[in-house]
């Protein structure tokens, strides 16, 4: 079958480029005589291809020299336990914004080390929109502030970066990171899951400033110490190699497309191309304010939700897999991350305007 | 380059045939249009993928129906902290056995979570034998027994399982798993990284006896606790897809080369090969105890240590690769996995005799 396009939230497209080189690479990774999952990762080979990539995200997203860049495993959700476990120094509790599914699950979790704060929540709303800055209530003796820019279920997405103060922002960027050029140096962590946007999953990047760690709180695993896997550039153990090869991959991909800049543009095209035909239609509806609408993550749903599955069915047979929205909010979402090519969107904009012509 | 023979204590080798099966599928997996790393895991082709690997681990170890197969991230080193925090139970401690390297990383981490008492050590001879069963002085009160069944560094491996009567006993099997039959209900929990002798590293497989699992201690992370992984199938966040498919075409590799009683027989013959040219010489010599001598990792050292390098570029201008031993134990080390084909022993062995005729 051809290649089709995949609109999966995560794990989610690759770019064809990076797959083809993994593939011709697979036996033999430029006359090592190895495949890069072979290979010890303190030999020089893949110790070359770990700070690759890691120059390269730097250079990406222009990450100031006092942020430690962090390859781990666990995804988001061990982050939810480790970012309390390390960044609370001696604190009682942090200040979360609560924008969605993936923001209670953060709070969820920390909650097991400390207080939290709700800064903020939409849940009224249905968390169909991002608070602004002035609706914010911060804590004056929070150890940081946690949000989540991008809501991958809920597909609202933060337009401005908030003002903490002195106090740390943490972001869980999964499903936002490298989608354009952001200000590094805002931010006391950032993290983010490798399969959305940036690899296989299995692989978690964490940049953190590097005053902010070396306090963990007892009963910390040694694993869950950013501390430990900073000082050991990310090889304390031994750490997901292919998965870090892939990343790598990936990161000279964007370079070659024109980095983030160039990337922002065509994921805002991207995604306004998707608004529009839904707005223009009484046939698609997404409930989530303009504004704070995710570039990344494009829920919708049909006037007629018996016409779910023959959507889904339809698209599928045209190529277009994976439509299904969450059973939370139901419907349909399009997740066009950076490897969801323009013409994959182009493709779903012609079949949802053919769709309704038939069946509007 | 021709592949070589890649003699890492891990990441390894990886079977051939499998690097071609997923070369082959990296672009489309079986018509689906996508690789296997683009898939959501909750699709029914990833969980389709998921469930085969997971049958054909339990067929290949004949794992008892009342034990769980996890499928985590993190390797042996996360395990070192899950098993105190998921197996004391309310007890005070657990008894560990100290054989070498592993061995005493497991004990150290333990120790933050509760008392340790070293059921045996054999430190004092260097970690260059098993201790014997009346050796081991188990304590009434522990939770669980902890050994490591094969010392990766030290290349020494139990001749036999211990009885720990009705102690669960806990094994790291992260360099033995796979290479030989074992009988899983001799133990409470067995923990493996994958990258020796199941696929690529970010991949640890744990099997545990479901009593064992549900009552972790306080301040134990969501994603740290067995139960929750065991509820979700292993998919209480977004597992390693791609790393637990390439685990899945191993097992099948496995089985088409006749199970673990045939591995066994060709592991065994593999490292008599290496033991048989070590101890004929008086140029190359192994301490370790014969009877506890591993399977899977053979530490020697030559003679003259001055020609350490020789040695070392020398076998790699002759496609022998990552031969280079420990630095805690120095000298060399053939780590013979699984996916090292007999060829590549028989060729480490030619290339031992023609060193040791020009230099001994």
């Amino acid at each position: 079958m051809a290649r089709v396009y995949n609109f999966s939230a995560g794990p989610a497209m690759l770019p064809e480029a990076v797959l083809a080189q993994a593939r011709d690479e697979m036996l033999d990774w430029r006359g090592s005589g190895m495949c890069v999952a072979e290979m010890s990762h303190r030999g020089k080979e893949f110790m070359s291809i770990a700070a690759e990539a890691e120059a390269d995200l730097r250079e990406l997203l222009a990450i100031p020299a006092n942020y430690k860049v962090l390859f781990l495993q666990g995804g988001a959700s061990l982050q939810f336990a480790m970012i309390p476990m390390n960044l609370l120094r001696g604190a009682e509790g942090a200040d979360y914004i609560n924008t969605g599914s993936w923001s209670k699950k953060a709070i969820a979790e920390a909650r097991h080390y400390g207080t939290v704060n709700v800064a903020a929540t939409t849940e009224s709303s249905k968390f169909t929109r991002a608070p602004a800055q002035d609706e914010l209530n911060l804590s004056a003796d929070a150890a940081y502030v946690h949000y989540t820019p991008n809501e991958t279920i809920e597909g609202v997405e933060f337009p401005y970066v908030p003002e903490t103060g002195d106090k740390p922002l943490v972001a869980d960027m999964s499903s936002t990171i490298l989608s354009r050029p952001i200000d590094v140096s805002k931010f006391g962590l950032i993290y983010a899951g490798a399969q959305k946007n940036i690899g296989p999953a299995g692989l978690t990047i964490v940049i953190v400033r590097e005053d902010l760690i070396g306090q963990p709180i007892n009963g910390t695993p040694t694993m869950l110490d950013y501390k430990i896997h900073a000082d050991n550039d990310s090889m304390y153990n031994t750490p997901p190699t292919y998965a870090w090869y892939l990343a790598g991959l990936v990161f000279k991909w964007l370079k070659d497309m024109g980095g983030l800049a160039a990337m922002a543009d065509v994921n805002a095209r991207k995604a306004r191309k998707l608004y529009d035909v839904i707005d223009a239609s009484s046939f698609y509806a997404n409930p989530v304010a303009p504004t704070d609408r995710s570039w990344m993550n494009v829920p919708f749903t049909l006037a007629n939700a018996e016409l779910d599955e023959v959507f889904l069915k339809e698209a599928k047979a045209a190529g277009l897999t994976t439509l299904k929205g969450h059973r939370s909010v139901g419907g349909m979402r399009a997740s066009i991350y950076n490897a969801m090519p323009e013409a994959g969107v182009d493709a779903l904009v012609a079949f949802m305007q053919e769709f309704e012509r038939r069946n509007g």
